[in-house]
């Protein structure tokens, strides 16, 4: 199953795919994809809602419709940095002995084709592909041999971040991954029974038609079921929080000379299984 | 006024102090101290309700109740570090050049007189009382002129930390930050028209008795005007976000030789005209 949502008249409507094309609009559901809905047992209620009244649901062409982020904006959102080898080494820090954390701003959700919007006073600007997965259990010390029934789904996520503000505005990242419109997500999470390995996905990214980043989660340094316990030892996830695994060599801070975001700049992004994102940048006023 | 959430049969109920002893049970106002309730002009509609109904609301004796965290769970809890120059020194850093910002997981959320979990595992768990704020108004790229009209109100924030994971585990403050109860917020949020001078207030913190922290928001090196607009260049804040502006001196890194929170420590702290706090530190299994 693949989930998501657009935008009506009404705000934002919970929809699945019914195909590549379609989508069944869900509203009929009476819940939105958050927090409650993974916690009670969302994903099976669902399946059965779908084969009962599929036929029966309002469609659309996703052509037609604005995707919003594809689950409700969570309670956190975590990321794993410098998780591939050659990422780091462009980056210019050594790789990881454990799992590098980070959280960015919730209010950094964004639909997978909005824009990106350049913040003002950004000059560093810069793409993430990367593989994103839902949380599906509550998590807490949980084991890696338990992990993965904690994990509801996946999706792509692109970590825009603001490399002067993440790495040279006085210590902590989050300065730098937290702006609006800077964590697209979606077009889908695709539910777990769909993504039999994680661990193995071609991810790749496209700045204005330029292949910059072309990879392969099987590069993880820290795999999905790592993550999970991982985490879960330092704070407890909630369902439908996101992590986000880190991204491949490629970014424009690693680039020689490096180049950053541009108003007008395309980004284009997909992850095998899991569809593809457009940004267009744009500069805030 | 003064809002607090206590517990009942039902789950969390939201509240006002009527007086120090006396708590009035605001139920039937319908709605939580969330994000959609000070978005709504909550405060407003609230004292209206108060005015009209307090001689009717059930009420309880302030030690009759268990107290739940101030205002619902937020979207954020931002933190500043090192926002007091001793306690920078204390903790081997440089006093920074402008406001260091960290993001403490907000399932660490947790009630002012609630225990203290210490987590598996944990080597040097910390105390460290702080002023927080909550946001009352949407805030993007805020002037400093404008920014107390986006602060709501003030509240004790207990803002415990497990060095070992903050600091030496590799990279970012986030590990160390996040543990379930390591955000004890309460007892109440006075409204900021109760706080004519949020940077002039004594606060301390005593473990087993012994004053350890003992200080006045007057020696921030940024202040509550600053810190609202700094932030809000980086991200937007949403109502019923809080923002928690560091600790000063005499937190147990700092002792020389450096103490932790034990099993059974009893920490008491407070702010001047926003109550105290007492937490008992159990250790987790």
């Amino acid at each position: 199953m693949k989930l998501t949502r657009f935008h009506n008249d009404a705000g934002i409507a919970p929809a699945v795919f019914a195909d590549e094309q379609t989508l069944l609009d869900c509203s009929s559901f009476g819940q939105d994809w958050n927090e409650d809905f993974f916690a009670g047992d969302g994903l099976a209620r669902l399946t059965d809602f779908v084969a009962t009244n599929g036929s029966s649901l309002p469609s659309h062409d996703v052509n037609d419709v604005r995707l919003a982020p594809a689950i409700a904006r969570p309670s956190k959102i975590v990321c794993i940095g410098l998780n591939y080898a050659k990422h780091a080494a462009e980056s210019g820090m050594d790789a990881p002995t454990e799992p590098v954390l980070f959280f960015k701003a919730t209010t950094a959700w964004s639909g997978p084709n909005d824009p990106v919007v350049i913040p003002r006073g950004s000059l560093k600007s810069d793409w993430e592909v990367e593989l994103a997965f839902v949380i599906g259990k509550r998590a807490k010390y949980v084991s890696i041999d338990d992990a993965m029934n904690h994990v509801a789904g996946y999706a792509i996520h692109n970590d825009y971040s603001e490399r002067h503000w993440q790495l040279e505005r006085g210590g902590q990242w989050v300065k730098g991954k937290s702006a609006d419109t800077y964590a697209p997500f979606g077009p889908f999470m695709a539910t777990a029974d769909e993504v039999p390995n994680p661990d193995n996905l071609h991810l790749w990214l496209k700045r204005n038609g330029q292949t910059l980043q072309d990879s392969n989660t099987s590069d993880f340094i820290f795999g999905i079921k790592e993550v999970v316990s991982y985490v879960s030892q330092f704070m407890t996830l909630l369902p439908g929080d996101v992590i986000s695994t880190g991204t491949p060599a490629g970014v424009g801070l690693g680039l020689k000379p490096p180049e950053f975001l541009k108003a007008g700049d395309v980004i284009e992004l997909g992850i095998e299984g899991l569809g593809v994102q457009k940004q267009t940048a744009v500069q805030e006023e």
